[in-house]
């Protein structure tokens, strides 16, 4: 059956299993000290604006997000999160399991603002017994967040500008980079990315790779012995070159923004589709994820056709739900798409 | 400086001090295992009502909730509490450094509700991506709540019928129950918390002991290996006779709740007095925890004669403070605080 | 420069590249609940005999080993381990980063005796403090180990005795499991595997896989919300079909037997190659990682024409090295071998 | 039953239990900030030498031990400690529960050899994968050992050498440090192990007090928000005052040497009449801690007079057992010791 449900239903561009094929029997050192993973990280601080930077490839998100923040805080500390952040609600308490504490700051549609994240830390230092309770460490934010929705450049200034006064790192998770970067309603580049965050990841797995996600420390700064604790938490591939070849290719002739507008193109369209059946969007996003409000007998009746992912029940006769474009989707299955929905519709009448 | 700072700021109660001498120079067995830890068990089974009971003693507050839960939880669970529980406020990340979530539910005076806790399970399991997150795996309440408030028996009721609904342990934090069990307006006996709940505390430090809270599983079901859990996180006492013997002192000719009583009463006498000069309740407690809202500039002149804890600052020219009452709080310190007020009142004129 | 520093230095069997390319734009389910995942559990259930088995895929072998035991193991459970074990060794703490002691037993060319084994828990059980220790809670053994011996069907069986006995799982590493199979001076079968382990890995990164690694449990006994413990240690996949496509094809046509045999039988011409130059061996290994023990000024030299491991340094002037072979060794790569420690032979003459 | 099996067995000194007493009722700070543990700390310092230490007051040795390690090692750290060292053994993988591996080494009657850790640090930095393995980031002692013997100052010395060449902190653990101190085969005082140690602790529980270890910073460089993450990990008292008191008292008029001498004595008057009876010592303790070899007859008849702790079984025919005498061991519990031992000998005639 015809799928939106996520964006990593295929597998990989073909470009990318070309490069694997390509370079299979080239013998190269594990541990992601090859020259393929040395020339995608030299690209990648090149793209980002960065050349000091350092770049570690790693599998997936949720690793990903643990090992990066398990490394950055001291024991004592937390990472600030939107109550709708991957890290507090979908990650199975992985950040948990390294021992730290997600602080949950109010939402909208999935943004963090900059004046609760303010009020946040003025109140914890002025509260005279915060030395018993976790200290804030670090931020995470998501661009695209878990909504679809982007930050504004001024949006991550103000953020960015906090982290500074307060001396924590801001920390942006990019698992769908791409589609943020080439949204059309978007003003944040990959080097204003670089410059307003202290360590973020350029997401593989949605964009295009079979997996991998490009962790940049723009100011090489990482901390020490990093790859020790990627170990430390299973995240070490011995067979490096899968991540560096992939990102590599990624980064060559734009092939990872092509890809991104490619998933943009196509949820332009897919918006265009629903919006001329009179579909209810459940938000406005600018991204590759879009989400419709449906009542519940609709959503039966298009489960039976069509693949799109269950999001929340806002009520009880309604159900909000996620229809995913990527790197992937093609006119063609866009077509089906609106066939599918335009027969329901006539069935209905 | 005469303080009502909080309910730890004195010693012990003389009869226990009488007590440890008396038993001082003889042998016992150690970690717990001397009669007299296993006579205060049996004194504290019998007066919750469950002979079938097991008490392990432990030191403090902070170090019971890890190990309790820690314990209870299975990896992949976390805990469930209202947001301004001890366990998700005011432990320094003691939970999650045993690598479990705080799951909080919204608060209501430091009280969680009912229908809230079956919302949040009811949508927990409805998720079709529930096997990514945290999945709950048992109920925190602290009673007395952090706000000196308590559940009534009906509330107790219901939330325990939830729990056994989703086969979760329910588990109370009574640091301070003693001031509970002898509210004026509670109908909550120390039975009806044994009835309801799957673990709790009893608080020693807080009700007239040097140091030390019991732990009552009234089923006798505690986990396997629960001492050595203890010991795994610190909270074994080589001598742990001197946790056993307060304890026995407390549950006998029931000085446990004599102590919650002069809590009770001074409590009611200090309220009256507050009252009188027209201070104003930050929020209503019927224990020895008594919260008023003060101009900052109030709050300044009434530090310097007499010592409070700060609370919350609920605006940017108030104070929310806290003065608490204890088993060692005296007619004596209460005339002087009203000496004090007056006076401050009478220099305002 | 040509490499035999270990067996994952090329990519992956080309079968398995061809394979993800024919399947590439097919639109599956993420997670690992795609067919390809399915259908290679099937298989391997079927090879190791095993119908009722659960198989899981896990990207690496740091990562599973820490997996398994994390989710096995009660929280004051230990997992007992030669000393030489890689959980004990060389994986940088993952085991203790999951709050478990690792229990070192004395190590014979890697393996652990049973012997051993069963008065360590004699001795454990018998003492009188026992409650105050680690309890032993599984047993790990590799095969191959890290020295490349193998154990004998009949050590094997000893050591599932002991286990059984004491009622704790039995998990066998086999991160390179198609070259001990492929062995010829092995009796132990992968079906022999099946029936005496509780759990074992069948290695696909080091046996021609990108990356990858089947968790097998014969008995279907896996522990409840496996996979929930999976991403919460960060090792979930989202493109699960990267390491069921892969399994699918190695365990097609045998495929993973034949890498593994071609492994050994490069191994066994080079040790021939080393026989016939008088090199001298470091241990005795039936597998296709082969030690030698050289002087350091030889092995200095021999560093600059071939790339090999480092081992491990017996005394002040003597290096033990380790050579690989592997599914991607060639014949052509050996005669290269051969004629460089020919010349060398013949330089130092 | 008169009892030999430990030196936990009674209360506390008597001074301690009247300071106790006489300021009882007094309203003091909570969690460590009152004048009392001010006090303390800087009568310790001065007695150590060190007017610049920090001293911190923790309840139990395995919460110290546990604290201290998990505080000052960085995450991909382990500690080294002699194989018998009290965390390796005997503290239900307190350490590990932290994150944290226990790396042993050799033991010589309890003690580790300066010139086996020089060996182990050498081959660590030399293995060129050290970065795959866990970093050894400090040094455990115990002194008494758990085995009842003593480091000489010259053998400190050597430790405390290597762990300055390597940057890494030596702590030395003093659960029975006033018996160490006092011994009469010592040439170690409390300003050597300031001067050769960056963390240390004054054993209280086994020296006199009713429980209390002081942790003692030497150089003032304790961990940043030190208090913090003993409350993270439950180590933290509301009333610190039990703590503060106990070590002013016990380091008032040289309370706590005192302690430890009559422990000595004591050890000292039991070794004669032991050997005047011509019994077999198990190995030469110069401290509170003495070991017999018994033959395991001989251990059941004794068991059935006296106290005493079994140690370990060194064969199928013996038993190595544990007597020990403390602060609260007088001459009178010795002379019925004699002739408990004298007649079990008259008896077998």
């Amino acid at each position: 059956m015809l799928s939106f449900a996520n964006d990593y239903s295929e597998g990989a561009h073909e470009r990318i299993l070309k490069r694997l094929s390509e370079t299979n029997r080239e013998q190269l050192t594990g541990y992601g000290e090859d020259h393929y993973c040395e020339s995608a990280g030299k690209k990648i601080c090149q793209t980002c604006g960065c050349p000091e930077g350092q770049v570690y490839f790693l599998v997936g998100g949720t690793q990903t997000n643990a090992i990066v923040i398990g490394s950055l805080l001291k024991r004592y500390e937390g990472v600030i999160s939107a109550v709708t952040g991957h890290v507090n609600a979908h990650e199975a308490g992985a950040i948990e399991y390294t021992g730290h504490k997600v602080l949950p700051l109010p939402e909208y549609q999935g943004k963090m603002r900059a004046d609760d994240l303010e009020n946040y830390l003025r109140k914890f230092y002025e509260d005279e017994s915060h030395e018993h309770m976790v200290f804030p460490g670090m931020v995470y934010i998501s661009h695209p967040t878990e909504y679809g929705t982007l930050y504004s450049r001024k949006e991550l200034e103000e953020i960015c500008g906090i982290c500074r006064k307060y001396e924590m790192p801001l920390y942006l998770d990019g698992a769908r980079l791409g589609y943020g970067l080439m949204s059309r309603q978007t003003d944040v580049t990959l080097q204003d990315i670089a410059r307003y965050c202290d360590v973020f990841y350029i997401g593989g797995t949605k964009v295009g790779a079979l997996c991998g996600e490009a962790v940049v420390f723009p100011a090489g700064n990482a901390p020490k012995y990093f790859m020790t604790m990627v170990k430390q938490q299973g995240g070490m591939l011995a067979k490096g070159r899968l991540l560096g070849i992939q990102f590599d290719e990624l980064f060559t002739d734009d092939l990872y923004l092509q890809l991104g507008r490619q998933g943009i193109e196509t949820a332009e369209r897919m918006k265009e589709i629903f919006r001329e059946l009179d579909y209810k969007f459940y938000l406005e996003s600018p991204t590759n994820q879009q989400f419709l409000l449906l009542e519940d007998s609709e959503a039966e009746a298009l489960r039976k056709k069509v693949n799109f992912s269950f999001w929340e029940k806002p009520d009880a006769n309604h159900t909000a739900v996620r229809f995913a474009t990527s790197w992937a989707t093609t006119g063609e299955m866009l077509e089906k798409l609106g066939d599918i929905l335009r027969n329901i519709k006539n069935d209905k009448k």
